[in-house]
């Protein structure tokens, strides 16, 4: 195991307001970090902007890098990714212009921006920064295992992919909105571009991720809360390394177990059937108490976009009495959302 | 969470026989690698090389390269550490003469040997190798869980530095002692060094964690058994992300548990108490099953090198009545170490 290094220096921070590139998509399912920074971040979106042949549209107004510079926008976001998670020649020409405009580029997809020789080569010309959000910062200290001040929570997923920063950002969201401090702190890609920094957990190098993962939640007021994005799922063939070392980094007080009903197999492996709600708060509680002895379970978050409305309450009534914890859909929102916010507060 | 790369080339294959470089070094407990190499792979060392000022011998023949190079040595193998972790200056001249001699350099230091500017410049102009173990290999896949062929032993720990490669090289000798067919596979730089390869699993990004450890013991023949070097623990605050990625790839049908009697507090985070080998046991099996289902624990390997022969043997005794297991130091060998690779064979 490796020994600490320094102190890391600082989380990423963006250069804000955005203006969302949509690329040459035709997707609408390739443009989700797009949808995801208007819905969570409409105040730092001023703008969209496309290369010719793109039909998706954010429905936010057409500008051209310069009429976003010019309206104080500093960054132009890839909102969108292709299959490949590569930069096509194609947007090349409007990752150039935006570049002369005055905006740096933000991008939280595999290829590094860097590794473009034309974008390089104009970000060096005219000073402008190649931000790739997935690229944990230096120098991120070896975990301590310390108590940390401040309330902690983390969402806890049965599975990658069914709601677990949704479910943070609409626990923030409540928070601030009863007036309580705090933060999302945000574990991956759209999120980060979201929150404006964070640390890409599941991009670090093994031994330090636990190490990030106390970074990104450090001391704070008594009364103030962290609201950690959730990775992987600790029962996750590929991804249970990643979401250990979160929940150990994390050291949460609360947390909330997402879901998606009907989900049975684990996505991409698919001999892997998706444990229960129960067996993931179980072993979430078992391993979560090794970095915080007062880690407690304070409701479900179900993903029930696949249902009518009637059909999420009569299952959302019906796990809430069948697990004796708060179960809600945050993005349904109503009274059951509420009850999940108090068993989260109090 | 990441997507699948492209299959994985191979893993790094070391140039031997070997060379032990001692450098000026007057602490044998910096020599660790040294003797390591020298006990565990006595057939690839073919003698030792110091600078001025070294106190410290492995009783091998003292070498010049060129005379090393000559008995048939292609790689100098840097057997010491330094409490900082970096290449002194009083080395460089040594290191040189290797390159000179015709032998590869072999590191497993924090600092890269290519980042040392006179290595790289001679290493380039003669057309030799520097080789950095702890430097996993490119084109990790993300691991799929799919079930390999092959019988697979993972060395599970209650803390660090207990015991878990010995364990694991000293039950490799065994099985191949009883004539079964079997492979150490090391999963840390000094285990990757007597092995002749390997893979540093700490320092692969985490998403990749578990895919490192599924390359690392592929299919195989139905009765051959991996015996692979566990890494940190499932308890430690720091590393247990490390810990559980290896056990989902590595599927152990088999799992020896590691602890060394008396240590109370996990090294290092002196407010963390160790998990007791029953925990231990309980929580790698459960963990464990998730990629095999036909996981089980054959014994508990204890390091009693600080008791003498006496209370070493009547405690071993004691644990194997009370846990129901094979009990056995593997460096003392004797009955209850071939118990123990009965247990684990059977």
């Amino acid at each position: 195991m490796l020994q600490s290094y320094l102190p890391a220096t600082a989380i990423v921070a963006l250069p804000q307001p955005y203006l969302l590139f949509l690329g040459d998509t035709t997707e609408a399912s390739y443009a989700k970090t797009a949808f995801g920074l208007r819905d969570w971040a409409p105040k730092l979106c001023l703008g969209e902007y496309a290369c010719g042949g793109a039909t998706v549209t954010t429905g936010l107004p057409a500008l051209s890098p310069a009429k976003a510079y010019a309206m104080g926008a500093r960054g132009l976001v890839i909102g969108v990714a292709n299959s490949g998670g590569f930069i096509p020649d194609a947007w090349i020409p409007s990752l150039l212009d935006a570049l002369e405009a005055g905006l740096d580029l933000i991008s939280g997809m595999h290829t590094r921006l860097t590794d473009v020789l034309a974008l390089k080569a104009a970000a060096t010309r005219l000073g402008r920064r190649l931000i790739d959000v997935r690229q944990p910062p230096a120098r991120i200290p070896i975990a301590t295992g310390r108590k940390r001040s401040g309330k902690k929570l983390l969402t806890v997923g049965t599975d990658c992919a069914l709601g677990k920063k949704y479910t943070a950002l609409a626990l923030a969201r409540a928070f601030k909105g009863r007036e309580l401090a705090a933060d999302f702190r945000a574990t991956g890609q759209t999120g980060i571009l979201i929150a404006g920094g964070g640390i890409a957990i599941d991009a670090v190098v093994a031994d330090f991720a636990a190490g990030a993962a106390e970074m990104l939640s450090p001391d704070a007021a008594a009364d103030h809360w962290d609201v950690i994005e959730g990775q992987g799922s600790l029962s996750h063939p590929a991804y249970a390394g990643v979401s250990l070392a979160l929940l150990h980094g994390s050291q949460p007080d609360v947390i909330v177990i997402c879901h998606e009903p009907g989900r049975e197999f684990v996505v991409g492996h698919p001999t892997f059937k998706l444990p229960s709600l129960e067996e993931t708060i179980d072993l979430a509680l078992r391993l979560g108490r090794r970095t915080n002895s007062a880690i407690r379970c304070a409701g479900v978050s179900l993903n029930t976009s696949r249902l009518d409305a009637a059909a999420a309450e009569r299952l959302m009534t019906k796990e809430s009495e069948r697990l004796n914890l708060a179960v809600a859909d945050p993005i349904r929102g109503g009274d059951a959302f509420e009850r999940l916010v108090d068993a989260c507060v109090t």
